[in-house]
Order: C-alpha cells, then sequence, then structure tokens
C-alpha cells in the first residue's frame, strides 16, 4: 500500500521501518531535519510537509500530545485536501482531542481511526505491537495489512475512535497502578530490612510472571531510574489523562488520584526526568528510608 | 521422611496428598471429623490430637487465622513437648503472630520455618505452589524434598520468619491493587459505554497475560462473583495485615487505605461474602453504573 | 471616588450598591439588561459598554469565570484605553488567569489589584466582606475608602496579584474539607444510629461556633440541599483550582483529591446542582444509609 | 455530693478541684503518689486504692487508655463491691471498650454513664469544658451538679453509652482534619513564597475566628510543634479510634485514612512526640519544602 506518515520519532521510524520491509511504500515527514535523513536512508520517500505527506491509501500520524495533533490536523487545511486517505492516528490523544480530531475528519468527508499501542520502541521495532483499533470497521479492515505489518495484534474496539483513546488511558493506568504498588510493597520490604529484590521477585516469579512486571520489579529494586524508558513527566501526564477522561463522564479514580499527588511529590523532588517508575521513591522516602 | 500436619481444610488436604503421593508418611490432625476422615481415606495416619501430630522429622501447620494458630502453638504446652521435629509453618500470619511464634519456638529450642505460600487449592493439588520461606537455613534445606513435593519452586527470604509474612503480604496487597485498578478501568470502559470485556482484554492480552490477571478480568467483565474464590471479607483482613504490618514500622501505604474503603463500601452494600474482586462494584457504583 | 463596576449579578449588585450609599458614584456595566435596569434604579449610572464602564479612578470586577474575564479584558482593546483607572478584580480567578492578567495590565500600564472576598451575597449585602488584597500597595492604599465602603476588614497579602487567588483557594479548599470532615463524621452517627444533629450540634457548639459550621451543620443535619447556596458544580470547579494551583508548583494536595472524586461521585449520582455540602450524601451512600 | 475520683492526671486534677470549689467531696485515687499528695492538698480525700474510691453518690474515672480503664474496671471484682454509685467514665475509650464497659456495669447493676469531654487542661481549670453525656437519663439528671461544676455545658446524647465515644471520635476527626487542611493550605502558600502566617490568618480571621483555629493556625505558621499540647502519637491513636468506629459499622472515611497516612509519614520522620499539629510538616516535605 501507498502510506504517508506523519511523526517519525523513535516510535514512528521503528514502525515505518517495518512498513518498508513488508513491501509498503512510505512517504514521511518529520519537524525534524535528521528524523527525514533517517528515514530517508531507510529507503521511504521524504515528504515536504504533513500536508504531502497526507495522501495515498493511508496516513500514519504518531505525534507526540494534542497540542501537535491539534496544530497539524486542525489548524491547518490539511483535511481538506486529504483526498480519500484512510488516517490512523496511533498516538494517544485526550478524550477531548479524540472527539475534535473524529468531528473534524468527519466534517471533511475524511476517514478516521484511532488505533494507540502499546509497546516501546524496542518492541515496536521486533514487530510487536498491539493495537487498539477503533472506528469505521470497514476502513480498518482496509489497513488491517498495515497494522499486521506493525504489530503482534489488534484489538478492535468498535467504531468509536475515542475508544481507543479509553482503552490506551486504561491501560496506561493499570501499569501505573502496579508501579505504585510495587513501591509500596517494597517500602514495606525496606522498613523490615528485606532486599526489595528478594520480595518483588517472589511475588512476580510467582504470579506475575511477565514482561511489564519484571521490567519495573528491576528498576525499582536496583534504584536505577535513569536513563528513564518512560519519562515521569509523561507518567503524570497520563494520569491527569486518566483523570480527565474521568471528570468528564463523572467517574471517581482514586486510585489515579493518588497517583497523581504521587507524581507531584516525585517533581518536587527533583525526580521528574527520570524513569516513572521513580514514583517509587516517594513511598520510600514517606517512610524514610531514602 | 514422617510428617506431621496440622490444619487440613482444602489446602492442607491437597498439600498432604502431594507429600503421601511423593511417598512421605503423613500424620494429620484437624478439628473437624470429616477432614480427619478424608485424609484418612487418601493414606494417611490420623493423629489423636494437635499435640500427637507434632512429632517426627517435620510437622507443617496451615491453620486459618492468628487465633487458631496462638492458641494452637502458643495457649497450650505443645511446643514444650515438641522434640527434634521442625515446624513448618504455611499458613499467613500477621507479623505479630509471626513474632510471637517464632519466640515461643525460639524459648522452647524447636526449630520453626515460616512458609507462607501463592496458590488456591487446585494450585496445591497441582503441586503449583510457590513457597516463600524464612528461617534457620539449615532447617530449610533439610525439609526442602517436603517443599518440592508441594509446591514448583521455593523462594529462599532469609533466616528472620516474618520475612515470610511480609512478603505474603505485600504479594497480597499487589493483586489487591490490580483487582482494583482493573475495577476503575472498567468503570472508566462502562462510562464510555464500552463493554468492560473489550477492553480489560486487550489490555490484559497485551501486556498482562497471566493467569490472575487473565481470572480477575473474567470476574470483572462477567460481573459473576458468586461463588467466591476468595471472600471479600478475607481481602479486607489482608488489606488490614498489610496496614498492620505498615504501622508496625511508619510506613504509609495510601493504595492499601483506598483499597481499605473499598471493602468497607462493599460490605455495607452486602458483598462480604461475595469474591473479593467485588470490590470493583464499588467504582462502579460510585459512577453509578450499577 | 469615581468607580466603574463590570459584572453586577448578586454579589456585584450587593457591593456596588454600598459604594452609592457611601457616596462613590457608579458607573457600572453587565451583559444582563435586567440587572442594568436594577442598578439603574439603585442610582447607578448605566454604562455602555465594558469599555465604556472601565474609567475614573477605580474599575471593579466582579464576573463569573475565567471564560469570563479573559474575554473582556485579552480578547478586547479594552486595556489600551484604559487610563489612569486602578483595576479591583474581586472575582476569583484560577492562578493562571491571574498571572494573564496581571501581565496584560502590567504591559499596558494599567494598576491591577487582585481583591478576591470572603462572603456570600447577603454578607455583601451587610458590608460584611473580607477582601484579600494583593498587588501595587500604593494602589491598594488609594482605593482602601472603596474596600471599607464593601467589606468589614481588608487583608494585604503583599504585591504579586496570585498571593490574593491562592489565599482565597486555600480558604475554598479548607471549607470544603470541613464539609467532607462534618459529612464523615454525620455518616458515622447515622450508622450507630445517632443523630446527626446531636452530634454535629455537640461538636459544632463546642469547639466550632461559628456561622460557616453552624450553616453546613444544619444543611447536613436536615439533608436540605435544595435551593443550593453554592452550587455543587461550583465546588468541583473550586477543588480543581486548588488542585491546578498545587500542580503548578508540586505540592501534592491529598484531601482535595479526595473532594475531587466524592465531588464526580455526587455529580454521577445527580447532585450537581444542590448545595455543595451535598458531597456529604457520598459518605452516606457509601455506607449505604442512604 | 459524695464524689470519688480514679485518674487525676492533669485534667482529672483540674476537674476535681472545680468540684471541691463547688462544695463537693472528693474521694481520689490515681496510681502516682505525687499525684495523690497534690489533691490532698487541694483539700481531697484521698482514697486507698481505685475499689476505695468506688463508692458515695458517684464516681468520676479519667484513665489514661483502654488498657487501664480494662485493668481498672473489668479485670477487677471492683464492680461487684460498687453499690449504689453512679459511674460517670470521662475519659475517650475505643467504641469496643465502652460496650464491655457498659455490659459489665450492667450485668453488676451498676449505673454507668459515658461522659467524654472537649477541652485541654486549662479549659478544665476555667470550668470550660463541653461534656457529651450519654447513659441512663436518671442518672444523668441526678450528676448534673457534678458536669455543672465542672463544665460550661452538657449535651446530652441518648441512653446508648457508646454514644458519647462516637461523638468524642467525630470530633476529634473534624479537629484533625481542619489540622490537615491548613496544613494543606499552608504549603500550598509557600510553594508560592507567601507567609503561611498571612494566609492562614485571612482565613481564620475572616471565616473560622474560634480558639481552635487560631491555635493551630498559630502552630502551623511558627512551625513551633515543640512542646507538644496533644502528642502527635496520640493524634495517630485517634485517627485509629476513627477507622475502628467506622469498621465496625462499614463507613469509609477517606479524610482519616489520608490522615492515618500521614501520621505514619510524621513518626518516621521522628515527628512522633511532637504537636499533633506536626502533621503539617508532612505536606510541605512532600512538596519539597522543608
Amino acid at each position: 500500500m501507498d502510506v504517508g506518515f506523519i511523526g517519525i520519532g523513535r516510535m514512528g521510524t521503528a514502525m515505518a521501518r517495518n512498513l518498508l520491509k513488508a513491501g509498503h511504500r512510505v512517504r514521511a515527514w518529520d519537524i525534524s531535519p535528521s528524523a527525514r535523513d533517517r528515514i530517508r536512508n531507510d529507503g521511504a520517500e521524504v515528504a515536504s510537509s504533513a500536508a504531502d505527506a497526507f495522501r495515498g491509501d493511508a496516513v500514519i500520524s504518531m505525534l507526540p500530545n494534542d497540542d501537535a495533533m491539534r496544530e497539524t490536523f486542525l489548524d491547518s487545511d490539511i483535511l481538506a485536501k486529504a483526498g480519500a486517505s484512510i488516517h490512523l492516528n496511533m498516538a494517544t490523544a485526550s478524550i477531548d482531542c479524540t472527539k475534535e480530531l473524529a468531528d473534524a475528519h468527519r466534517a471533511r468527508g475524511v476517514s478516521y481511526v484511532a488505533a494507540t499501542v502499546y509497546g516501546r520502541p524496542e518492541m515496536a521495532a521486533e514487530r510487536n505491537l498491539n493495537i487498539l483499533a477503533a472506528g469505521d470497521p470497514a476502513a480498518i479492515e482496509r489497513v488491517q495489512p498495515l497494522f499486521d505489518a506493525m504489530g503482534r495484534k489488534t484489538w478492535r474496539l468498535g467504531d468509536v475512535p475515542t475508544n481507543s483513546s479509553v482503552a490506551k488511558i486504561a491501560g496506561n493506568l493499570m501499569v501505573a497502578c502496579i508501579i505504585e504498588a510495587m513501591g509500596e510493597a517494597a517500602a514495606l520490604a525496606r522498613a523490615y530490612k528485606m532486599s526489595p529484590a528478594d520480595v518483588l521477585n517472589a511475588v512476580v516469579g510467582s504470579i506475575f510472571d511477565v514482561p511489564v512486571y519484571r521490567i519495573y520489579a528491576g528498576l525499582i529494586s536496583s534504584g536505577k531510574f535513569e536513563p528513564p524508558g518512560f519519562d515521569l513527566r509523561l507518567g503524570l501526564k497520563d494520569a491527569k489523562l486518566a483523570l480527565a477522561a474521568g471528570e468528564e463522564v463523572n467517574v471517581p479514580l482514586p486510585f489515579a488520584s493518588v497517583l497523581r499527588d504521587n507524581y507531584l511529590d516525585a517533581l518536587a523532588h527533583g525526580d521528574g526526568h527520570k524513569d516513572w517508575s521513580a514514583i517509587t521513591r516517594v513511598a520510600a522516602r514517606r517512610a524514610a528510608l531514602e
């Protein structure tokens, strides 16, 4: 297929490479010249602008936040010239932003699929993403080969694009919660003069033996929160996305509220640019263990 | 080996059977006559009292709560007559009770190993327990064949018996936290008119693909909380064990505090004898989704 | 003095009347024609627009929310034509909005004083407001006669306008907290088959014998939350102002987080347009007392 | 009247003195010889034991905690020899302990009134206590002159003695909550470079102008938490009494849960023997302001 790709940071680059490997044609755009050079070397065509990338069978976007998405797709005339391309937005947007994007596409007659993903850049590189797709089922059906080229599984979540955001936000909340839970467990262990590694390894090895647990148990046990795999400030952003999603529909989220307070505590103590699992230092610090 | 076994409820029976299968001699005791008859049919000798069971190479106890443990081992002269048996307490006791038991055994010169387990009765039947052993390393080494007959893995957590309780309490807290987190995620999904099953299956299938998650995702999605696999009142008891453990060493546990409040909410609404995952009805009810 | 007055809702009207009574000249503006008619009958001159009201010795504004303030003062050229008037903004704005307003006034050379108030319309009518003034001390000194005409006391909080917002937000948070605390106390009382009135009256009469406590103890005891004195949706707005103020400077506010979740619970149960003390129904409902 | 008095610490001594001043005969007992000497100098008769003090028209007890009350009244035969005296227990007991005491008195036919008080020793000295009386109305009527000699007002809370405990616990919870709320407000103020005194004085002076607020606003503003007026460890004890009272009847108390966590944080940081308002250092520390 003929694919536009807007936003080729670490995730986007890994995804675009897999599209190229699978034989798709990719026309990429990023504001960073070095990102453009990199993807050109990988065999992609480089577009002259986001609008220039927005054509072909499908356009994938992977922009960093709501502001960048609004600027690119809402504050421009890009959708007016979009033609018949299906837009697959694979970044995580807030519920509000997703609604605005869906409305704007509908108004312009452009097919819009929200397709958030679970996975880090190394998983993207290994074609190991989980894709949460929501939008027009016929459009999803048509782009399934693209999803297959990038991910290990596509979860179809209905035809309302916000469904993809809700699922992504809910999943991120669940990951954040297990990190906090491990942090409280680790603080308890340390206060009893035990090695957090012993306790977390036993629990994780016994009942939670999956990568996400092993990774964070390792980080928490070692206390090595730099360099960040996922920035703590982004953790706060995600907690706020969850709280805002809840607010929209009157759902209290007490765990998310605790997380938010703890991220602020972490920021106040200078851990904003560490890995988000540095939130576990809060539990330790409150027990005077740091 | 020659093994006494005190407390043969559902867990104890499954464990004792595996000892018998592995060729060990078992002399069992339980206050329930039907439990005694059952284990006799399985090939065990039946003791005439807890004290009568407390002899041989090792004695395993699996009593339901602190009160039963204190009554059996502290309010009797059972330890005075214990001889050279190693006592393996495989039930979950509070930190306080574990300390009292360890002290009483030490005073009587009886070897004491705390060896809490992860696993439900069906996992015990399948020799699939994870055993968290803490106490005299030489004693643990000697009884390792018994652990091997009952579990898939033994985690050695040092020579202080409370370490086993801390690890078990910490692990239970982590499980309780994921249930609450899934409950908040499910409430969010429902408030957005999505099926909780769709959202939880996507998240769990993507990043948390282990039985404990699949089981609870299923219960929460279906809303089938009866019959209970693990009683909600016991969930509250565990949350209180965690809070008490934290209190002993000045460790605030904000997630455990939220859990405690939510279990009370569930009890007030008549869900005390449902599965502990019925705590997730609290998040739904607060969002007016029930 | 010659005073412009922008925004004459219930609070603004009461305040403007006291200025007139004290012999000041008032030129008022409101988007509502009936509000304008009312104040004309009270002896004020009616301006033809907000900009027309923005002249004289001082201009007082009392607009309902950030949006109205931004629209009136930032999205217009009103400040460019403001001349030498001192602007007294007596409404509660967010920290962010206060900063933007202060910056815009400074850029135009217009003197800006943030002067939030404690008090409801009936207290405004009785000249019984407490005024929290922050901004250029010389300007505050000059308008002190106006404050004296409207309030019982002016608290001077330094020369940074956000100080007034911080103090107002902090005070609102304290009031919201006592309402929640009374709600938890009342739920406890009811669960023990006691009359909440008995318990609250005893506590309030003993140690908290001030109007704010008496009023809310009465509302909570009687369960009469309509008509609202202060709308619950505004309570949520205030809690969010506090949380946002905390977020700006990395201050976790766990009580405010509990309040936010409880307001959402109240909204989900249809109490959004009741008095904000209806948040206390949440504690009662969670204990299955409603 | 002829009054026994058991437990003459700082509170008890002040109360007994007022009984003497009002012309009542007091026969006092305390385990401390110096306390006995002190009250003898004030004109009281000194009993030879708690049992010896337990006679006359009424007996007032003011013991420090549940353990002391159980030991004195339940683990002895004191009630068997009590005769027709009315027992006024003016100390704060847990709900459980109050029930046990009420049951034991009923079984022995001894009239029991729970009469907890609001007030510190200096208020007791000034006859300025508020008394929360619950128990047999006829008995309360008979001892009213004693209450009048000690307090400024008696609140009658029905005939179930636990009502007095519930009201006292609820009131203490409300005071603890305002301290935490002021702590969060003060942290916010400090993070905005404002003086906490300015903010707290403005709020308190405007709407909370009663001694309890003025006292704690002063302590929090000055950061002088020593010597303690009321020990932080006792604050934790009170929060736990509230949580236990809630647990008994399935009432979640989220503010009390936050308080409990924060007291533990304060204990971990060495503030256990400071004034309980040192809990406000937690909010400041979490925002990295200490």
